[in-house]
């Protein structure tokens, strides 16, 4: 087994810069952090170039398959890591390029993002769709990266259950209206549609926004119809991904 | 109006400690920040003791009523504050010691946090109760202080429209069952009771657990009936807040 020590060596350099957008496209890979994480990879046939582990966790996790693995020392998992306290275990694997279109026949509930910000709110609303039963989440041009460490660690692998795609949302939202696919909007506006009259279905689109902004006004309009979760209290909002996770268990039948 | 400029100031000290349970508890105060919360606690009568502003920030905020203000310079401000880029404005507000205890007459919806842990999870918890119409938070024995600064932050305001109480939720349950209320527990068993098969009501309690434990043993056996949000994908779970935010809506009517 390979082992690295230093960190000058060129891929420790290389794992380091995973934590940067160019850094990932520069090598094309992305970085997974943890036990938990790696083991789902494995488990989902993900695109694996290398394990890295450190020697206390060689012993702890089971690596099953044949995958090229790096002992590493702590001070590199520390350098690597974009956790305060790194678990010793982590995989690189290849971004896939090729999602960036919609299965040629639809199928279920997919949730789409118009420009979504917060790391922890895009991966918490990944792991509830798929907790939910969709299909898919479309991260919409201007989303935050499904790549980045943040997102990838909150969507708690998810991300390998269900199918992500990054897309423009007027091309998505095409498709999916010709496929006779309802699309429902969101917003924060008294005069849109109370969710609960909507009647849960199997194949529908929704789409969430910005947590300042909401979504984009051109999207707004092109819906079969916004939604509106009633506030009742004095709040002024719900975050986004709670307004997601009640839609969601709301809308899918 | 009083101008503060050295971080050597003892009234700075003092402010300072707020971030941390002891500097609260041996002053009876805590800290808030941003002219988001600041006005809030002013529009709802809450018991500030002083406000305190950078030059900068003096101009932008209108402070309407009869406060101690207090002009602090930005590195005092950078000081005091438990965020990366503070806004400026602050209030040093009266921890209101009394509510440990239910009203005499029970009304609402109430939620209960059985040892809840995650500051951002318990924030958007109360500030969903305030939109979902709840009547009040009971913060149990063993989940984070209310007045820990990143709950205060994350609850955006939501903390001075609906009552929150520390208590503990024994007790907490037996005033409820007393009053006639049904009380929900929760957990991630299939074999409890679906969520959707409870009519929506006005008046009940619902219980959320521990993120990684869940809700207590002995408190489980004492409620009306216990909860389940169905699974449908792979997902090990749902965080809590997206949980609570889900029962909330249903269960209210």
């Amino acid at each position: 087994m390979e082992k690295i020590t230093s960190k000058q060596n060129s891929k420790v350099k290389e794992w380091a810069k995973l934590k940067t957008k160019k850094g990932r496209h520069q090598t094309g890979t992305y970085l997974l952090e943890g036990w938990h994480l790696v083991h789902e990879a494995i488990m989902n046939n993900e695109p694996i170039k290398s394990i890295l582990v450190t020697e206390s966790e060689l012993d702890t996790v089971e690596i099953s398959g044949n995958f090229q693995t790096i002992l590493i020392t702590e001070e590199i998992a520390n350098h690597i890591a974009s956790t305060v306290t790194p678990q010793g275990v982590f995989a690189i694997v290849e971004m896939d390029g090729s999602k960036t279109a919609l299965p040629s026949k639809l199928e279920g509930a997919w949730l789409l993002l118009d420009q979504v910000q917060d790391p922890g709110n895009i991966g918490t609303m990944v792991r509830t769709a798929d907790a939910a039963g969709f299909t898919g989440v479309i991260f919409g041009t201007g989303s935050s990266s499904r790549f980045n460490p943040k997102i990838v660690r909150s969507m708690q692998g998810s991300q390998f259950h269900i199918q992500l795609l990054e897309m423009g949302l007027a091309d998505a939202m095409t498709s999916f209206l010709q496929a006779g696919y309802p699309v429902y909007g969101t917003e924060l506006n008294p005069d849109a549609k109370s969710f609960k009259q909507i009647k849960p279905d199997k194949d529908f689109a929704l789409i969430m926004g910005n947590e300042g902004n909401g979504m984009s006004k051109n999207l707004l309009t092109k819906t079969t119809a916004n939604l509106y979760i009633p506030i009742k209290g004095k709040a002024e909002s719900l975050n986004v991904a709670i307004a997601a996770g009640i839609l969601m268990f709301q809308l899918l039948q």
